[in-house]
């Protein structure tokens, strides 16, 4: 049996016991059995369910089982929410009845001291062979298999009385995020539903007694649901696990890292979050480069290229054209995409050559400037963006366009978008783009631009880090080559 | 008459001309015509109004007149909105009739290689005493007095036929904005309208052919109104100036910049745009270390530290404590705040003793590190925030607190936002907060926040960056003692 197959259980088991399963609402073991209870009845999860606590003989209108033995058939997979102390006890039990992976849920291990504790549950389960993502996590969410751990309520009711949502699950996609922390991991999901951003599985792994990055990235590479890879590290375990697995899968999908802890401070931080190391910064820099993951410097980084990479293509070169109806957001993007290491080349003499012409025809503004920024100017039209941004991406020295369009000008209009979306198909190349403003207009544009395979970005500086992931992306994919 | 009486009838004009006054909904010359006209109707602007163009007997049923000499009554201010080459004319026309400013709204200046017609314009009105804004700018719009030269729509129609808000004017606040673009501007105003930010007055110069950045700071470091200055800068024009002003009016008021330009590619394209010199970077990050100016790193921290400086008190120090129920967010503002220069200092012995008291009394959960990020853990109340933020607060050696609310966790109610608040009014002391999140709860706790007067944050780094803006700006006060 391969490491790939000990991991599918976590995601897509046949039959789930719910250790610690409870009729009171607050408590994890209710929250765990009434989401897999509710995609059972949606018909999205299709594994046997088990309630198993010794206090009920019923929980949620289910038979619940005094204990794992007593249930008398093969259990695949076990989630425990019970408290630290008895949880080797039930992976005895486990291990005895065959059980092929444990999400640990509970807290009270290493992060508080407990070291002990934890090598015990861990021995346990190397012994075994029980795999183990936890303790000290929020575990798994899979939307297509319907396998949901998350303890926390998706509404939540304010003093006033109101029901909002509070931690809604995002919709179906393709973007892989796994999280060390959990509190990061729902914050993040909660961003994900909030900014229509599909997921493809989410992944708590907390303390990290056994199953690690390494072996998750290597499942997922070979999953077709699965475009783009993108982890939340505090500190990595195994070193050479990690290095090699992520060489491996960056060659077929791209991976992001956010490494939290880059300061004494946040190292200091992060070994009493998750007793992680959080290593010198550098190491992990040189790694990420040496393996082709794309580093975010920040959270939303981490989103604002995932979704690129989801979308567009990488590019074979870090020469970039921005296209742009503002001056000032196009030297902001210029500024950021210089300070990232990309190009913001000169223009060709024929790129020149070809916007004269146009000049002459009256399709291009005479007192535009060429030189890149491109700036359109505030009286661009939709056809001046099309024309343009042909001629860029037609130019063997471009190797991708960021194109911003502020929606405020008289000028401009929203069928932009999707004449944009067509010519950034005539060449295999990246276009982002980035729409200044905080209400409708701009919202309308930011929505659509993504609906039309462009991604889109409220400030120049993200649209410039975002084309810089896929330059940097593409480019350690052609260094292979 | 100093300089400061010069530049009130630009905000308080007690007679406006608009030359170029237009009956056609797409002209510059209709929308800040109608600006003004409704804003009278409304008794928001109460100045005289004057459509001036020779082809109009009347416009949007005003008496229209065909020259400025025509109107037989003294007019304070003209704002301009034709084409470049007859821009001159006017202006001799003006001084002739004693107008004290022009806001011209025409391009085709020197930033298109018309410096000669600019200069023109300039000497004009050095030689009458016009003072000039502009040209190739967006004017003024001062939410107070009603004055209003934005000639973009406050709605446009998209191809679907659906009216939708393109350029909001944002309510009246305290935060002035003066930017050099007017692109900039416009998507700047849209932001704020988007996220609820007020705006005292907002300014774009545009070629800045006369008034510039320091007579605006010193005018409205002496308005009552006026809390926050924040400024986007391509280049400074008069370098000593701007020096002078600012070191001024920092002492009275906070001042906010991003200077954009910061790369050679980013420079190259700030030539071509307003034709500003933005010179080596480092020069402007040492003017404005020097005369008390917080620098912005990026567009949305400009708003981000002014949204900051205008709620919350400046700091006496650059010692921070993070007060958070989430591990990986407390981490990642950790790593900023020190990467800022902001020190995450160790917990003193006396906050130690007293969080144990109230570990013993049951007050704070036993598992909670004595470290600094504090971290309250996902079991975290409201009351536990209450109590260790009082102790965090009361200790001499923390100069500021950022605040950390995952709303996702079942434990935390909404009342902790009310409750932090009073407890951040105990001392004169910073608190910002951080709220993770894209859908209902995430925003309604930071509304919530932000109306009880503490700036709140979607990530943790943009929080993080906003206690170092009342960091920054405390020190610098604090040096002048």
């Amino acid at each position: 049996m391969t490491n790939l197959e000990q991991i599918r259980p976590f995601f897509e088991p046949s039959s789930v016991a719910v250790i610690g399963a409870s009729p009171i609402i607050t408590k994890v073991g209710y929250v765990v059995l009434h989401n897999l209870l509710m995609n059972k009845e949606k018909w999205i999860f299709d594994g046997e369910i088990y309630p198993v606590n010794p206090k009920y003989a019923e929980v949620l209108g289910v038979k619940c089982y005094p204990s794992l033995r007593s249930i008398g058939k093969s259990v695949e997979t076990i989630i425990i929410a019970i408290p630290a102390q008895i949880v080797p006890s039930v992976m005895e039990e486990a291990a005895e009845i065959g059980v092929k992976a444990a999400i640990i849920i509970s807290s009270g291990f290493s992060e508080v001291g407990n070291v002990k504790l934890e090598e015990e549950v861990k021995r346990i389960g190397l012994r075994s062979g029980i795999r183990i993502i936890g303790p000290n996590c929020l575990g798994v969410y899979d939307p297509y298999s319907g396998m949901d751990t998350l303890f926390l309520p998706e509404v939540k009711r304010l003093s006033s009385g109101r029901e909002v949502v509070a931690t809604p699950r995002p919709f179906p996609g393709s973007i892989v995020l796994i999280s060390q922390s959990g509190a990061f991991g729902a914050a993040a999901l909660d961003y994900m539903a909030g900014h229509g951003i599909g997921v493809r599985c989410f992944i708590s792994l907390g303390n990290r007694c056994d199953v690690a990055e390494h072996e998750l990235l290597l499942y997922f590479s070979e999953d077709k649901k699965t475009k783009v890879n993108l982890l939340y590290i505090e500190g990595i375990g195994n070193g050479r696990g990690f290095f090699e697995a992520s060489k491996k899968v960056s060659t077929l999908k791209p991976i992001v890292a956010l490494k939290a802890g880059k300061t004494s401070a946040g190292a200091r931080a992060a070994a009493s979050h998750t007793g992680a190391l959080s290593g010198v910064d550098q190491i992990y820099g040189a790694v990420f480069k040496q393996s082709g993951i794309v580093r975010a410097m920040n959270l939303e980084e981490l989103f604002d290229m995932g979704r690129a990479l989801n979308l567009q293509p990488p590019a074979h070169g870090k020469k970039v054209a921005i296209l742009t109806n503002g001056g000032g957001p196009g030297i902001v993007a210029a500024d950021t995409c210089e300070e990232s290491g990309l190009s913001v080349v000169k223009l060709s003499d024929d790129i020149i050559n070809r916007f004269e012409d146009l000049k002459k025809k009256g399709e291009l503004l005479p007192i535009m400037a060429n030189s890149n920024p491109v700036d359109l100017t505030a009286l661009a039209t939709s056809d001046m963006y099309v024309k343009a941004l042909r001629i860029l991406l037609d130019d063997k020295d471009i190797d991708g366009v960021l194109v911003i369009t502020l929606p405020q000008t008289p000028s401009i209009l929203d069928d932009v978008i999707e004449k944009v979306a067509d010519v950034s198909m005539e060449q295999k190349k990246p276009v982002v783009a980035c729409v200044m403003g905080g209400t409708e207009m701009a919202e309308e544009f930011r929505v659509r631009f993504e609906k039309s395979g462009i991604p889109s970005y409220s400030m120049p500086e993200r649209a410039a880090r975002a084309i810089y992931s896929l330059m940097e992306y593409g480019m350690y994919l052609g260094k292979l080559h």
